[in-house]
């Protein structure tokens, strides 16, 4: 099973890409897709669109996964991630790929075994449960690595359950 | 002339379609692109971002125009906006159709004359301007129509600014 995940951003939309075989997580990439500042909106909106298709062809995960709620400042910066949000759900149904979000209590709780562990942790532990060489960098990039961490170590006992 | 006004949203995106022609406009479509609220969110942004990109298509607007700020009540609604904001603005750049903005005010105020008018007289001049049997319905719509209104009467104003 592979996962992408995806913390979505205008500026900076960290993407992760995990597989699972058997009880190994092995992470196959993971970076941000960034957006300069200075760029009219839809031309950020269209590159963010592109580059996440672009994961999911070359990739081709079972599964798109990333954080249900924004605890944002605001709801001007809200509507910015939402745009980058869009975007990414946007490409994944375009290409017939389950899209599941976590909160990131869940996320956390995945990662972490607590749902209130803070970014170090998170960065740390990511680091650790796909024997990365140090802590994945930058801040979304490690963000996108957990949920799919996440939705790998759930999906299994998902798919368990009686229906 | 033409453009394609939209007012995005997740559950009623309204659009509305304005053709100008020397100092008359001219209402060559409108109404509300509606998704099921029982319907998984992936599904629902693909079919906004189809429904625009058919709008795009059919009727090849010279812009497409929207209101620039949210003033909602929470992050979560604005999230959810973002999302249909995003799809839309990414159909027209996909065609390379250029988008604007227009602040609440900046709308109103082309349209009603002032910047603090309320629905109901937005409704009444949308239906005045476009000389329409009766008031546009649903608000969605009048708003989508409302945005097209102030970029067809902004536009000609700012091609003629020097460079």
């Amino acid at each position: 099973m592979i996962v992408l995940g995806i913390d979505p951003g205008l500026a900076n939309t960290g993407f992760g890409v995990v597989q699972r075989r058997g009880s190994t997580l092995l992470a196959l990439d993971g970076g941000v897709i960034a957006t300069a500042a200075g760029g009219e909106l839809p031309d950020r909106i269209r590159r963010i669109h592109q580059a996440v298709a672009d994961l999911l062809d070359h990739y081709r995960p079972d599964a798109l996964a990333m954080e249900s709620l924004y605890f944002g400042k605001n709801a001007s910066s809200a509507l910015l991630v939402g745009q980058a949000r869009g975007v990414a759900l946007l490409a994944a149904a375009q290409r017939g790929v389950p899209c599941s979000d976590y909160t990131p209590q869940q996320i956390k709780g995945a990662v972490c075994g607590r749902g209130g562990a803070d970014k170090g942790q998170v960065q740390r532990m990511v680091q650790a449960l796909l024997r990365l060489p140090e802590p994945p960098a930058p801040d979304h990039a490690a963000d996108a690595l957990a949920a799919a961490i996440c939705h790998a170590n759930h999906a299994p006992l998902r798919a368990a359950l009686p229906a």
